[in-house]
């Protein structure tokens, strides 16, 4: 059996697990990988989980999907030879699929399936390409919110000019809506992310709104404001106050706090500019025979710059606040960005992310009474549960 | 006597105009400027002004702010000499101060003078480097809201894949909030600034959402999805329905409505992300000898790229809503950034675009009462009043 000693298990499921993972996973860590749904279908995530496996010799993978077309694709991998357990899964959750209707019928599918290797112990983390609405509906009534959350969140990693490269930004659409105390807990998933994920010990987070002032913003943020700044010095992380989108690529903060629909428009209006910006550069650069001259000669500085802003390398957006981590790669993910996915999926289960983050939440809601208590009520013991 | 015959008037004050415009700006098209306040200074300001004036024969300027400073400055324009006239105010709106004091202690503050040009007559629109905020509240008090207008909006042009180069969006952050009411009146205001301002006879407009399926997003979304489709075809607009943030660069429309918060995040993470690129393109070609010397063949492409896409020539934030036009240029523009806000300022008064906009406005009201008839209840005609 492949399974941590320390990896949650699904109270509702008897302890022993599935028989039929190969003495070859037993110490590995083994990420649950659903093969379909992608637009590039599953000989990119073959490819992908190949280039994984080149690289790390702790990696094992359980691959979702249908059995033969795998096999079929993993002939051609001698560098997977054994380190891959199929389950056979004929179904596939489409692009189009409505989440409702998923979560009604969803249950022959590869992605039902590779969330059931996290509820069932099998692995911490999930990898996923498909329908980014039908794997968060489906990962909640799998997996479930971790007890204390009332939201989960969806986090990405946006370039920026912090010295990591990218901030973190939550939630990104998992969810329209955020009170207070969803964006005091988006702020403390954030930091264990942060800190799991990326290597932080000491993140800075900042809450987006219209500006910086005090007096800005709507209400719940103006009552965020100061729930995220009392927990600051217990949580370990350094609370920056109000940041504003201008702040999401640049290096005020580290985790960025907002609502669903705030961060989902954010990210999306990036993701266009950047993409307008480098057509526009391509036109430029095909203006005039020296234009195309100085493009030849520039083909390294722009690889080098492709490359610090390429969406395939900061690819995983990551369920948080779920029995189980489950990293989202984008619909378009090639070889490149499935293997991004699944690196980040392997640090957090190398870390053992989920579990720190159960630990922080649980200790959420006490902390909360204890600040309703007034601010010397608790312990006022630092939270040392998620430090790497 | 400069006004034209068919400039508003506020109803509150008495027909006769001031009597000190000079003779030269008789039949010129007045712009009202606020030469202080901007991070540059007058300096910036008066060679913005000087600018404009080379290349518009037909325009003429009341400037704002402390008579000796800008005197001494204008002596050094031959080309404005006679076409501009001083309004004296010694006090400035500093970046700063809040709005609240600002609306209390304003009077002699050269951005109030500013708008009282516009509040009297003497000019149609008016334009100020000055903190937005401040700006925003002292229209709000000194020109008012147009009658049937529940909330003001900010539209600003954003770069994008559209024929025209850029995308009107509002509300940028008069409001936090907005309802499906408002929402439309936004929809209905912005084609009418694409209409006179951008010259787009028949603008498309989307409404900024977290998914373009007809069931996604907050409530009021879904209700005023429902409203703006319902008055496309009178007014004479295409309603593309929901975009994405992806879509505020892109060619889905040209009017993206959404609310102040949303709004406000999108530009301020637009120009973030626009602004990190330009700096790591700028550290890519200075990484090696061959890179440096691609960066000088390539100056002109990169130059022509900045031009597109520089914000100092899509700079002007326009009051959409009041009784007057109020262009916000940035704060740090200079002689470019200024010219290019007063360029925007001509051509909405040249095009009468206040009186167009109220006109639009009234209408509403009505439509939208017959609209709560059923869709047969109203005359069916055309909103004629401001097609160019």
């Amino acid at each position: 059996m492949t399974a941590r000693p320390d990896q949650p298990q699904a109270s509702d499921l008897p302890p022993d697990l599935p028989p039929d993972l190969p003495e070859a996973l037993s110490g590995r860590i083994v990420i649950s990988v659903d093969a379909m749904g992608g637009d590039n279908g599953p000989k990119a995530v073959v490819a992908g989980i190949a280039a994984s496996a080149r690289k790390n010799p702790e990696i094992g993978f359980i691959l979702h999907g249908p059995r033969a077309r795998l096999e079929k694709l993993l002939a051609k991998r001698q560098e997977l030879a054994g380190l891959v357990v199929i389950r056979d899964a004929n179904d596939v959750v489409r692009m189009e699929d409505k989440p409702s209707l998923v979560m009604r019928n969803g249950k022959g599918t590869s992605m039902w399936s590779a969330l059931d290797s996290v509820r069932n112990g099998e692995a911490t983390c999930a990898v996923s390409c498909g329908n980014t609405g039908a794997l968060m509906a489906l990962s909640m009534i799998r997996l479930r919110k971790l007890p204390g959350v009332n939201r989960p969140a969806i986090a990405i990693l946006f370039p920026s000019r912090s010295k990591q490269g990218f901030n973190v930004m939550l939630d990104a659409g998992a969810d329209l809506r955020a009170d207070a105390g969803d964006l005091l807990q988006f702020a403390l998933m954030g930091v264990s992310y942060a800190r799991n994920g990326l290597d932080l010990p000491h993140p800075r987070v900042g809450l987006l709104n219209v500006g910086t002032e005090e007096h800005k913003g709507r209400p719940e943020l103006r009552e965020a404001h100061g729930m995220i700044g009392d927990f600051a010095a217990r949580a370990e992380f350094d609370y920056v106050g109000f940041v504003e989108g201008s702040d999401i690529p640049g290096d005020m903060a580290d985790v960025i706090v907002t609502d669903g629909f705030t961060g989902n428009v954010a990210i999306k209006t990036g993701e266009g500019t950047a993409s307008l910006i480098g057509d526009l550069l391509r036109e430029a650069f095909k203006y005039s025979t020296l234009s195309r001259l100085a493009s030849v000669l520039a083909l390294t500085s722009l690889g080098r710059l492709r490359k610090r802003i390429d969406p395939r390398r900061v690819n995983g957006g990551v369920f948080l606040g779920l029995n189980g981590t489950v990293v989202k790669s984008h619909g378009s993910a090639d070889a490149t960005g499935v293997s991004a996915a699944v690196k980040l999926a392997f640090q957090l289960a190398q870390s053992g992310f989920t579990e720190k983050l159960a630990a922080r939440v649980a200790s959420t809601a006490e902390l909360t009474q204890d600040a309703s208590n007034g601010p010397e009520a608790g312990s006022g013991k630092p939270l040392e549960e998620d430090k790497t």
